[in-house]
């Protein structure tokens, strides 16, 4: 123990910090109580009972009347691998929608998996209009398209409308991940015709990183079942394999997971009982309020930071058009060390605000009002904070314009 | 909403329940409270801080120096994966030391990684004697040696002293899967001299599922970082890919969650806080109460379950000499209904003990006593409840034999 601090470090005590970034962001207070109750056994019914009843919450929040409504224990790339190498074997073509490093992440785990990748591009702060897109599923015969809906390294949000139909059409099977937006603006699995949709917490919904939620259609799990290879050692004569190729994960298996998630209550990993509480009360606070408010508080949001951007005389990122609600990027004024007021901001105010990735980096800051903290006077501290920290940068603004702009954007 | 509850199932509930199974058992108080502390930006100073923290605290819980001491984001299988992912190539010969359901899982992760595996095997129940370990890996020239400390589906620990230095005595790496004893038997890392231990923190690190602590000596590191890919999106010029074969998972890529976990600060998944801050507290429990100490409560614990329940006529499974003080299995008597007992015990004293899996399951139950519930109170407990409930299914049993015989063989 001589090599520790005497204190153990002492207990956890982090400092209260607004996280206006464009993610992780502050959970609601209701989500980490939730995380104090006690464990359950995993087979418990009362455990299986509250798997049940996430189940039913995640369903509205996905849009769909899916089944297979669940969650993944781990980040929300975890979700994104589980769908790609439950969906996609090696050599499969699979076309990708790129306007992002998110999308860029898809093509780097489709790359492990074995895939044949065809993308669609667009540049850094535009989306990839749908004709393009058609064309190019006509061109590449994929079995998979995949997209982001909103890639927060742009802070753009790919219009999805129509997507599901194209894909149908010819035959291709479709994977949406909505880390980034689920719960802050709609996801509409059912009506986008889309088949398979990951999420994460730690965006709109206001929860932790750590419990990735994920709804498959029908389509969509039949395919992943006929890939069914339950482990050795927990094989069941209820349980049948399928002819298709075994996936290349266990952990990510989508189909031994539906068992699990199933009456059949197949043994697969020990559920993450905190982050499944977790999970359940960020849905529960989300349908509460009401999606249709939630979407519109954070609309609302979204709104108010870009006025209040543009009257600090500051130029917003990317296309008007296609503006994620949630997170706003905005270019670092000629001069200015992005860095520095980063420091400043959480230095003097406590207050995050994002860098980049990418061709972005040191160009722009990303500034996110998300889950709880989409709130108006959230955005109205922060805008205040930044004009004082862009002014101690030697930055001449008009005074008292971004938070007065944001205000009548918000009452808007 | 009209398809929900209108309470949207209420407030997150569960009962107050003893958990004297295999794991997940109750976590310990300080561990949940943990978990209900604000969150932090992934990168600001404080979070990275606690990031390094847990490498300092988890060196001692896996009795190593290794620098790359971290946690997966995901439950215990996930270090699994990520080890094996990392470690190994598509074509590698692999040997496993097979004892138990766990041991399976080894092999059938590895079957998809695509490894050529050869196993040494022994019978549910026993461990496999070190000589035949040399001997099959002097036949087989395994590039890799899997094995798993204790496995919980048997309750019998294999023994690892002189593993290590067989396995670099013939270039082999080695890996083990501790989940299940990390935190209440030993684990020697640097003294066994194995490369690669990962465990979970829902058995006897008395915390919940969905985190999982890892360490990684020198040499597997080289040799994961030989196989380094910075994804594209993130690439860095201080960031250099290696020569080696990709890694075939993005989540599971050890050498960019190294890169992550360094001063580099790679930005990978986004770390799962709440589940960071419980793993940080699960050690500072186990270290404040020392390990030796720990490691004591655990085996008095395992010596209370095992007198207890031979006072009371059962015959426990396995073999006494390599038992895992942690689990115990014990055969269910003729003409009883294992489940019926099970439920009753939960019914009745809301504790619950563990069913089995493969050729055990109906066979043999298994109690656990660990972490927070390696309590002498708790043993009692679960054995004057187990009693009454094989009374009630019309056993005959000496009134009050175990635990008298529990309590005395803990005083021992």
């Amino acid at each position: 123990m001589s090599q520790l601090d005497p204190l153990l470090f002492g207990e956890i005590d982090p400092p209260q910090r607004l996280l206006m970034g464009p993610g992780p962001v502050n959970a609601h207070p209701r989500v980490l109580r939730a995380m104090s109750a006690d464990l359950l056994g995993q087979f418990d019914p009362e455990m299986t009972g509250y798997m049940n009843q996430v189940m039913a919450l995640y369903r509205p929040v996905f849009g769909t009347g899916n089944r297979w409504t669940m969650l993944i224990d781990g980040t929300a790339r975890a979700a994104i691998e589980a769908s790609l190498v439950s969906l996609v074997e090696p050599g499969d073509r699979v076309l990708v929608l790129n306007f992002g490093r998110f999308g860029l992440l898809l093509t780097e785990i489709l790359t492990r998996i074995g895939a044949v990748i065809e993308t669609v591009d667009a540049p850094w702060g535009e989306v990839v209009p749908l004709d393009a897109v058609a064309a190019a599923i006509e061109r590449s015969g994929p079995k998979l398209v995949a997209c982001v809906h909103g890639d927060t390294s742009t802070t753009m949000a790919q219009p999805l409308d129509g997507l599901g139909a194209l894909c149908r059409a010819a035959g291709a099977l479709s994977y949406v991940d909505a880390t980034a937006t689920l719960g802050g603006m709609e996801i509409a699995a059912d009506r986008w015709g889309v088949d398979v949709v990951t999420g994460g917490l730690q965006k709109c919904l206001g929860g932790p990183s750590g419990s990735a939620p994920i709804t498959i259609s029908d389509a969509a799990a039949r395919h992943i079942s006929a890939r069914r290879h339950v482990e050795r050692g927990i094989r069941r004569a209820d349980i049948a394999d399928g002819s298709g190729a075994r996936i290349a994960s266990n952990y990510f298996d989508l189909a031994m997971i539906m068992d699990y998630w199933s009456e059949k209550r197949l043994n697969h990993h020990t559920e993450a009982t905190s982050m499944l509480y977790a999970a359940r009360e960020c849905a529960r606070v989300a349908l509460g309020e009401g999606l249709a408010a939630r979407f519109a508080r954070h609309a609302a949001a979204g709104r108010a930071m870009t006025a209040g951007l543009r009257a600090m005389g500051l130029t917003v990122f990317g296309d008007d058009a296609h503006r994620m609600t949630n997170v706003t990027g905005v270019f670092i004024p000629e001069g200015v060390d992005g860095e520095r007021v980063r420091a400043a901001m959480r230095d003097h105010f406590e207050i995050e605000i994002g860098t980049a990735f990418g061709p972005l980096q040191g160009r722009i800051w990303r500034l996110g009002a998300m889950g709880y903290n989409a709130m108006k006077h959230k955005v109205l501290l922060t805008l205040g904070a930044l004009e004082a920290c862009l002014r101690m940068e030697g930055v001449t603004l008009p005074a008292g314009a971004a938070v007065a702009a944001a205000l009548a954007a918000w009452e808007a």
